[in-house]
């Protein structure tokens, strides 16, 4: 597949997350944004404003919910432009809030660093059924982590 | 504490709760409910039809959101009996789920079988800080489990 062919699979697999963002009644209320995908690593947003807590920082439910999601949206993201069927669950997580935080919800997900895409797609394809171990996390945009997760996804083959 | 005063402390402290749930915005859009307290277990729900992924089954976000929400609940309810002002915070959590729920959202939360109240609140006044383990689960009306959280609570006392 040539740069531009992929490009275009990228960008259409994208979009319809971008889509399905909008359309599920939890993530439209935190309005979370898909802010940016790089082919390895998928940035979401949502404001402070409607995911705050009492103590007027970002809420526990909310950053935990973000980070899940953002994980999820990564393996839909490879499955699609790998041209895979598959329902994606998330198996099990394990997060940590580090600080509060008193700022928009930043949250990247990427592979976690022993893991790779392309064994998983082979198992998928081959077995019906793939597991991978994600990572995620929240931080301010210098850089500083006020919360992570740990999260291991599941893919089941359609039909 | 006689047993009448002890229950209307209860009931202010859950109609405080019931205000806040429908007040925070993430939450609210979940339509989630504190449907009752036992003195030890909080229970809270959220219906199917607004938590609902690209699968029919409940959101994993909206999944991990309320049991983490219901353990903040149950602090916040504990440390207002107690007739102590704290803010309170989720350290951190583990959560696995079990399997895809295709019913309404029910989760309850209670202490982790090594805790115990006494002295958490103790610590809390003597320290100002003290920290917590819960334990909450989604399961289904008749019992089975479908996802559960472990999770670290601090409160940290206020002025």
């Amino acid at each position: 597949m040539d740069a531009v062919l992929k490009n275009a699979t990228r960008e259409s697999a994208l979009e319809a997350l971008r889509a399905y963002t909008r359309e599920l009644v939890p993530l439209a209320a935190m309005q979370v944004r898909v802010a940016g995908y790089d082919g390895s690593r998928l940035r979401m947003d949502a404001p402070l404003a409607v995911n705050m807590n009492d103590k007027g920082s970002a809420f526990g439910g909310s950053m935990t919910s973000l980070m899940t999601y953002a994980g999820w949206g990564l393996v839909t993201l490879q499955l699609h432009q790998a041209g895979l069927q598959a329902d994606v669950f998330v198996a099990d997580s394990t997060v940590r809030y580090r600080k509060p935080l008193y700022a928009d919800l930043q949250a990247e997900a990427e592979l976690a660093p022993e893991e790779s895409w392309a064994p998983f797609l082979e198992t998928l394809v081959q077995r019906g059924r793939a597991r991978i171990q994600l990572q995620a996390r929240i931080a301010l945009p210098e850089g500083e982590v006020m919360a992570d997760l740990s999260g291991r996804y599941v893919a089941i083959a359609k039909g």
